[in-house]
């Protein structure tokens, strides 16, 4: 049964609902263009009810529990000291060190000066902010941008210059000159699930090395390649430049176990210059002073135990399957209001509606009344104006239940359709 | 043997040490007020040759190692899907219930909507900051103050207004009056290990329901009693202004694990009012997301399973003895050179200089040569103007290393003496 549509509410690019009494200091001036939809996909995957296809949330099946869990026990057993105690702010030394190692090649030398392990991967750009924001600073972001890095740079009310990668007449050094950083997700963007090509990955980096400005590159999605053989890594197409030397240049690229093991440790790290990594550890020190060491040393031995190998290849035969069956829901059932692409990795589907003048806002409100959550585009604008596309997530859901979820999409289209919008 | 002097380097209220290449953007302004001696703290008890006086380390004898690895192993197993996926902003609702609990009290009425747990407390403070303050936002901070404190909100370059609450003719109305928020440590203060008494604790509950402004009660430390009753939190006693209703004033309680269990799980709570919480998540959301579920669930398990209680004693034990220990050598040792109060709980004891024109920066040179290590005045100032006290931490080394460690102290303001400083 569909709920009314006037009990729903589109907290979208509202205000903080808190009502503040007469009496309180205001809060500060960004809480007014927070947003609310983070916390909804998170709520709207606890009910059972309904169908939600917005976050971006991994199949708990694929979680390796057993293993995690003895794990566990032995990380407190074996090194209570240090797993119970405070630890440096950087990280624990052996997992900056297995970090390091992990992504070192013939061109990229690391070493632990470069790895700063950080409380989840989102506390990676909170820290960028932290450390390169002043007031209007600005931001060269890839546009549409992931929410939660709008998210952690909010307080920090910085200016967007939007980075369109696919329009043909981009020019890269103009886009990143007088930015303080360029943010870029190269594998399987969050929203669009675009993948950056090689060149314009070497585009990038040539521009980050001749204007300065520092080039995050964003990878929760990098192991999540169904087709094809994974691209090479901005830092790696840095690291070329300068061969054989640690590794010093302009890009600043994010890992988490997030989607190789479990969100649920809130572990990843930041690979950059030394000078970069002392900034951000300096910034750390005043958000939590240090990552937990119980999750960190479930890290270590998780990925120096072969975890993540051992279980790639269930997760990519599960996610894979996942992509088709979502897509084929969608060419039965929403190929006359939207396009697409079928995504080479990643966890999303972004689907642009064919009517210009579509609003998915609206749509979501038709949507959550047939107990179906998307993510609406206008959450990826930092201005709130797109809003023509949904982000369609298809890592969580059976594929029955995916079939199920695009049956209610379509019914909603067709609602919003008779109501006229 | 003593390192040489001029081999040491005290970074107290300097730069960010990173060379920045020509062409970088420039790091934020904040980052030019850093310091390091949080850094220092941690890798001073990273050597086995300096005793570490300067921190605010727990004796990892305390941790109950084995019943938080048998907790650890079976909230994996048990709860695998809430604990390894993604969990929502504001913490498991177990965990913010037990919390609510735990603090309830007849006046004190609190339900989940009151609680918010944070990746540690530093996190809780880190919050407020993002929550309350645009540059410029004046703090009526407690001081001296808590140094993490003062790195949790140098990001938004606020103004301190000192609030000394030893001052005879302290206003508390004025004092809080036009302040975004009011910060405060009764419990045994950091540094000064001050007990905040009842009628203070009550004038400033009066003057925040009076002026609005939000008061912030940290409490790290209100567990580690070692003589006479507990006194009342202020949060309680604002409560009982209020009798009754579910809470909703000006008092911001901050809690965590860290001196009662163990600093590693990086768990933390804060306790106001609903308006307020919802603000705070508003900001975790774009800090970290989540805090992990598996240190969260581990937190739940020892909570309800009794185990703070289980190794409070043996913990006021050691801790009691140990203040003993440290302050008798220095009643020995230092009775010349410094005065000091014995704390009657916390962690620290703070010992002033009789000589006003004392430095104890240059005294931290002398001290690091001998291998101790201590807290220097200037780190909880602001400014880094205070220069004539210490702060000596007694739970992390044992009584026979906290003479040792006074011995090395009152050699180190002999040769401070003997040099001229």
């Amino acid at each position: 049964m569909a709920l009314p549509i006037e009990n729903l509410e589109i907290p979208m690019t509202t205000i903080a609902s808190a009502k503040t009494s007469v009496l309180r200091p205001a809060f500060a001036r960004w809480m007014h263009s927070a947003n609310d939809i983070t916390r909804m996909f998170l709520q709207a995957a606890a009910d059972p009810d309904v169908i939600n296809l917005a976050g971006g949330l991994p199949e708990a099946d694929t979680f390796p529990v057993a293993e995690l869990a003895d794990v566990a026990r032995r990380s407190i057993t074996e090194h209570p000291g240090e797993v119970l105690g405070y630890g440096p702010i950087e990280g624990l030394p052996e997992l900056r060190d297995s970090i390091a190692r992990r992504f070192s090649s013939r061109a990229l030398v690391l070493s632990r000066a470069n790895i700063l392990i950080t409380t989840s991967g989102l506390q990676g750009l909170d820290l960028i902010g932290k450390v390169l924001l002043d007031e209007g600073g600005v931001i060269a972001g890839q546009f549409p941008t992931y929410l939660g890095a709008l998210d952690a740079w909010r307080p920090r009310s910085p200016s967007f210059r939007h980075l369109l990668l696919n329009e043909p007449g981009l020019d890269p050094c103009a886009a990143l000159a007088g930015a303080q950083f360029a943010y870029t997700v190269p594998n399987f963007s969050n929203p669009t699930g675009q993948l950056v090509g090689l060149a314009m990955r070497r585009a990038l980096v040539e521009a980050a090395h001749r204007t300065g400005t520092w080039l995050i590159e964003d990878d929760p999605y990098g192991s999540l390649y169904y087709d094809g053989a994974p691209l090479s890594r901005m830092i790696e197409l840095s690291a070329q430049k300068d061969s054989g030397r640690p590794y010093a240049g302009p890009v600043v690229y994010m890992g988490t176990l997030s989607k190789e093991i479990a969100p649920g440790l809130r572990i990843g790290w930041t690979i950059a210059a030394p000078e970069m990594i002392e900034a951000l550890t300096r910034a750390k020190q005043g958000s939590d002073m240090c990552t937990s060491g119980v999750t960190q040393r479930i890290a270590l031995a998780a990925i120096d135990g072969g975890l993540i190998e051992s279980i790639h290849p269930s997760i990519i035969a599960t996610y894979r399957e996942r992509r088709d069956a979502l897509c084929d829901a969608m060419s039965a059932r929403l190929a006359d209001s939207f396009d697409w692409g079928v995504p080479v990795g990643g966890m999303f589907v972004w689907a642009v509606a064919k009517d210009p003048a579509f609003d998915t806002d609206r749509l979501l409100r038709h949507a959550l009344a047939e107990r179906l959550c998307f993510a609406p585009s206008s959450a990826f604008d930092p201005s709130g104006a797109n809003r023509r596309a949904i982000r369609l997530n298809f890592t969580f859901n059976s594929p029955q239940r995916l079939a199920e979820g695009v049956q209610r999409l379509a019914t909603a289209v067709e609602r919003y359709r008779l109501e006229g919008g």
